[in-house]
């Protein structure tokens, strides 16, 4: 036990982002939640955790720009990614009938996301709480009559919880996904590693606004038959009209042809930084 | 008064797209609130509101890409955009003390924007509520001791709230950018229009993946000396490999040198959908 891998991951136990540390790194793992996203890239830095699991985009929300600023002010890499179906379930202690409920506890995300459910049946209050999985420790620990909490079912297995409906959200192309973080010179890897065989490397260029020259950047990628998975432009807050640009690409910066891209690309842009090189599910 | 604007938004008087929508249409647009982003298309399209205001982008969340699903779904385009700075005030009834505020509402997300403050204050509980402007609203009818809340200089106006402390946020680059949407057919136009004279067109290009596809679309642009202001990729749920992309070009449509570009990229892609060309202040 002594040597299982300690993971980091924001949220209470139950959490979306615990779901996707056991897919990432085994659930034999030892998870350590933390309060604030912060907090859980400082206990990496510190050597607390060997790395931990951070959520960088959803299919609704879009990327999570503030989770990519924590990893660059980082010493980390990413190490491996996996996109995790978000399934709200409505939760409440066992015995408890559907139509029984009465107020419903969720973080407000995932209370809008339920919106269509929770307005065909308006005898349910909805009550905003600061985590899914926290609302159904909280609905278990009161078991208050005609309470229940929307989360995901590991929430609902942990704490004890029945699932009285399951895929209650709006709109099921619900999709976040999570990148495995750890420092540089760490040997974790996801386990299992996915099939594909295929690898992903992640970029951040920096390039400043002449007409066409994200296009001449891009133009490397074309030529040596590199497929791009991500593009999506950040403006730099205080510089008008210059960019960074998160880019992710189909190889490994181990392959020479990739190595040799990059080198073209730091040419052709202000900077390049390699935020890591990954093996993808896709 | 009979002729004012009718422009809705999401959320409670006071919300940050309420100023968002005074600083596009006038203070003296008629301001109809609705509890979802739903409800709020569902009045354009039903001519209860003229047109509305729809947060589309945040320096630290990302795109808000249910926003862009609800506008795609909608018969309606975009007339104009702004940038809204997001400042978290804490907001008390008048004569309480810094010192003496024990409990914090407001929505979890700004809560967790404001992390560092709350940090620094432990004797301050955070209480997580559906909305910014609704916790200034609640701690001004319960009128408790020790009771706070964060949101903006606005909603703090409007119910008479004082603020203890302004600008709490963790990070001070946080703004959200509004689109505002009309009917195609409709004349509301930002009232005062940006003094810049630019304009700006936003696109949604359909592609499938073939290395370099997006390249030779961008090419179009390059070659007619037309800048991106934005690029973001979004994978086509159910269809691996294929991808959607979110483009903003600066010019108009009605000029013939974009008008013909988009012509070109249309030949390029496997669609191109014009989302509307507005008037910009970048």
């Amino acid at each position: 036990m002594s040597d299982a891998v300690r993971v980091a991951y924001q949220g209470e136990p139950g959490a979306f982002s615990q779901t996707a540390a056991g897919r990432l790194v085994g659930d034999d793992a030892r998870m350590i939640p933390f309060r604030s996203f912060e907090e859980m890239f400082e206990s990496v830095g510190r050597g607390e955790a060997d790395c931990c699991v951070a959520p960088i985009e959803n299919t609704l929300a879009g990327s999570i720009h503030r989770n990519y600023d924590l990893l660059l002010a980082s010493e980390l890499s990413i190490v491996g990614e996996m996109n995790l179906r978000i399934v709200h379930n409505l939760i409440a202690t066992p015995g408890t009938a559907f139509t029984d409920v009465r107020r419903v506890y969720s973080h407000p995300v995932a209370l809008a996301q339920c919106g269509r459910f929770l307005r065909q049946h308006p005898q349910m209050e909805a009550v905003p709480v600061h985590d899914t999985a926290g609302a159904v420790r909280l609905i278990m620990e009161r078991r208050e009559q005609g309470e229940a909490a929307i989360a995901s079912e590991p929430a609902a297995k942990l704490y004890g919880g029945a699932i009285l409906a399951t895929a209650i959200e709006d709109d099921p192309q619900n999709y976040t996904r999570f990148f495995l973080l750890a420092p540089p010179q760490s040997s974790i890897r996801p386990s299992p590693e996915p099939e594909s065989g295929r690898w992903k490397t992640s970029l951040l260029l920096q390039i400043a606004n002449k007409p066409g020259s994200l296009y001449r950047a891009l133009g490397v990628f074309a030529l040596a038959e590199i497929d791009l998975s991500k593009i999506e432009s950040r403006p730099i807050v205080g510089k008008p009209w210059e960019y960074a640009f998160y880019i992710d690409i189909i190889g490994d910066v181990a392959e020479e042809s990739v190595a040799k891209a990059l080198e073209q690309v730091r040419a052709a842009a202000d900077s390049a930084t390699v935020l890591g090189s990954y093996p993808t599910s896709w």
